[in-house]
């Protein structure tokens, strides 16, 4: 039975526990099935350390590196646990489409999951997201379809399609299907890390912080859950600070791209409960980590995934207790413009 | 025994065999004494594959990460087994200098490997050397000397400083001890892939087509070498082509920095014996195989690894026999110059 008192830092009784669990729209079991369901359609991605790391923030450091991962980024997780679904829900005839909106992670998975399966993909995109996401959708044999930048004018423009084409929508991060794809990150982690003390996830939609904090808690719940977040997209931490749901005011502005939907209804409740913590991070800090992760590590990071990075490199991450010694950072994904790189040239390292 | 026959791709005897063997300056013994020398220090680097680069190739390819290295680069190897050479041959004292020239990698690995032994450290760099390069080698503790562009230049500065310090010259890739210590990545891949057909090298001074070739030839002789060149400095496939050493006739002007050197008396016989071909590549077919490499396998490598991977892309690639199919290609290094990435923005696929 796990020593649930740790779940969230007091004492929960396992009956009390229980009924939480009742109230999350996926649990465990859910998480075990995407990983069978998936398993052989993805890679299992390596965890890599540096030294360097390792001796400036003085912790050890494990980086799950799914920007290895198929289509650049763990997003195909839950898009593929989503269509194999739907595949075997409706036996008699395959969907006739999958439609979503996404800034560009989630729409390549679906596309290329959708293409796996045979199934026409509709994405919506926002006119801004970065280019080599779009052509790289397109690539996957998606249909690409506009959107504005803010999360009504997306969820408009798809419910639109769903409409036109009769298909299925798979919500980027509030689809039970795709949260719990996104759990087996931390099926993963806790196999190749045993000895891993917490595991820092960058938050956007929620959908890998709350499957991964579903899976962890259930399966160790002493290993501490970690949300980073940039600063300019706080709705997680504001939802945290009130204790309510609290979507970002207005369509934020952060170069982390992968990372600015706000967390919905499905992953809340998770995230309030089970996410022990939240790390917000400046621009600056967000340029500097993704920097450093590229000259160091070698490893070519998109933004995102130097949330989580520069999360752990905070002065607010010094609070956290030195027990809390093995870290393991999701590297989300890889899906750098690389025709865009001027914000680089002034990546600066943040004054402390 | 090995396979004799099958080293150049004509009949040798073994007495052949063992005469030629007694003409070069490194035996396999060698590389395996380094290879105990040095294993405890450095790491065992991974070894990679793209589903997508295997599409494009039609061939099974095998990235060998050198890129995630001590100090970013293989150079390690070798600066590593010449200082610990140095060391246990000089048991009275330590020496009381290492002094290199250095296009920048070398420089860093000579620099990390004396402050692991505690031996100061003099490194001679071009001007035009990458910044990263020289502030890396600053960061570990060594002392830079500048020189002009030419080999000569370089090589001049270098005795000058040898005379004043007292030091010992460590070649960058012409010392034994160096050639043998890079020879460990063969030892390497052949435990890693069993099953590999050829390794493809990047080729400059030739210290780790040299070392490569040493080892491959002596315990897996039907394994092909290939090494991997720009066209602006093809004094390997010059030297080949003519039998006789043939060194670039000037400083040649190739964004791949780490292979600006000409091989040398001691790289070139091994060179010339065991190195089955040698692949030359044009500036536009290094950059798009760096940017490739960098989009879809989220490698941060330096163009210098680039050459390697873009000779593979080549069409004179293409006469390689289909039999050759398992093809490991060694990843350098990833030492690049973040602030200069202004080439990248060109590098648009090279015409067929």
């Amino acid at each position: 039975m796990p020593q649930l008192e740790a779940i969230t830092g007091s004492l929960l009784s396992e009956a009390r526990f229980q009924t939480m669990c009742a109230q999350y729209c996926i649990s465990l079991a859910d998480v075990e099935k995407a990983h069978v369901n998936i398993r052989d359609f993805i890679h299992l991605t390596p965890v890599l350390t540096s030294s360097i790391l390792n001796q400036v923030t003085g912790r050890n450091l494990f980086f799950k590196c799914e920007l290895f991962q198929k289509t650049g980024s763990f997003k195909i997780r839950g898009a593929l646990n989503a269509v194999r679904g739907l595949i075997s829900a409706t036996s008699e005839e395959k969907p006739k489409a999958v439609v979503t909106h996404s800034s560009g992670n989630h729409g390549q998975a679906l596309s290329y999951a959708a293409r796996l399966e045979g199934i026409p993909a509709y994405i919506v995109v926002p006119q801004t997201a970065p280019n080599c996401k779009k052509l790289a959708i397109q690539a996957y044999g998606a249909s690409i379809v506009y959107s504005g930048n803010s999360d009504e004018s997306r969820e408009n423009v798809a419910k639109r399609i769903v409409e036109e084409t009769e298909g299925t929508m798979v919500h980027p991060n509030q689809e039970p299907a795709v949260i719990a794809g996104q759990g087996t990150i931390a099926m993963e982690v806790l196999n190749q890390l045993p000895l891993v003390d917490a595991l820092v996830v960058p938050v956007g939609g929620g959908g890998m912080a709350a499957g991964i904090a579903i899976t962890v808690k259930a399966l160790r719940p002493n290993v501490k859950v970690y949300a980073a977040e940039p600063l300019n997209a706080d709705d997680c931490y504001q939802s945290k600070l009130r204790g309510e749901l609290t979507p970002n005011p207005q369509p934020p502005d952060t170069i982390a791209d992968g990372v600015k939907s706000s967390i919905g209804l499905n992953t809340w409740p998770i995230i309030r409960d089970l996410v022990d913590d939240v790390f917000t991070v400046t621009e600056d800090e967000i340029k500097y980590a993704t920097q450093l992760v590229w000259e160091r590590m070698k490893l070519l990071i998109e933004p995102t995934a130097g949330v989580g990075v520069a999360a752990v490199l905070s002065q607010h991450f010094q609070t956290v207790s030195a027990e809390v010694k093995n870290i393991c950072i999701v590297l989300s994904g890889g899906n750098v413009d690389l025709t865009s790189l001027a914000w680089m040239r002034q990546a600066e390292k943040p004054a402390p």
